[in-house]
């Protein structure tokens, strides 16, 4: 698919709502079980994607943006748990990074298929630096995946929760 | 898990509405792309899960329900495609009906395990009421799968998408 910068454009803010929607949600589900580093680790995604929704709504004020449909941009769930888990078992921080750090790592992918399809060079350059703090966001996450005690109650069925950033 | 009362009907809510919403943006897509049978299919849908929602909001009117996380009421999206065809594919009226599918299910899945696991004799009830009615949306999406034509672009990964309703 090969996108206009106001397309683009639409999917980025779309897609840094949504993100910043989720880390609210796990930042709230967090401090609620009294896990106060992973909510406060939480808590600065979700800062840190209002403050790059509004830089790009900057770069977006001269344009009209498209309406998007939900699933170009809402964040996937991880697969679902059976049995009576149910949807709890996103109160574990391993699972809840792991959630997070999935979706980082499919908005890193779709800005930098955007950058490698990119005709325009402006649409390239954001793509690319786009993909970059995706990137670093998967990385952060993935320091603390790596400190954050494994439950016994995972869903390793899904590849690409666990598969590298590069 | 067992659900409250309160609780199972917050999730029926916002699984209506995910619903309802969502068949209203197949139905333009359909539309805008010429396939009025299937758009109006879809509005079909629509309008169901809206009148489900309002007689759910009847029951519901005596208690406040409690605020749900997104990830407890979405519709999955479908597994993506690779490649440049990216959020194009469910254009195809086969690819669409499946998703919508797939998420009946889930839903019917849902209402089961809520009867299924029950104490309370009316949450039995209207859980076991609901995931009939789910049965039946699954169903007529099959008959107008079985006549859709099977474009060269699906999803053939996931086998939920085409798991049999019983």
């Amino acid at each position: 698919m090969s996108y206009t910068l106001t397309e683009f454009l639409a999917h980025a803010v779309a897609m840094e709502q949504e993100a910043a929607d989720r880390y609210l949600e796990l930042a709230d589900m967090m401090e609620a079980h009294r896990n106060d580093a992973v909510a406060e680790l939480f808590r600065q995604m979700n800062r840190f994607s209002i403050m790059h929704r509004d830089s790009i709504l900057e770069h977006a004020k001269p344009h009209a943006l498209p309406r998007l449909n939900a699933w170009e941009y809402r964040w996937r769930s991880p697969p679902e748990v059976g049995g009576e888990e149910g949807f709890d078992y996103l109160l574990e921080p391993y699972n809840a990074l792991r959630y997070a750090r999935q979706n980082e790592v499919r908005a890193m992918k779709y800005y930098r298929s955007v950058a490698a399809e990119a005709q325009d060079e402006e649409l390239r350059r954001m793509a690319g630096e786009f993909a970059a703090e995706e990137r670093e966001h998967a990385q952060s996450l993935d320091e603390w995946i790596a400190r954050t005690p494994r439950p016994s109650m995972t869903w390793d069925e899904d590849p690409e929760s666990h598969e590298p950033i590069d």
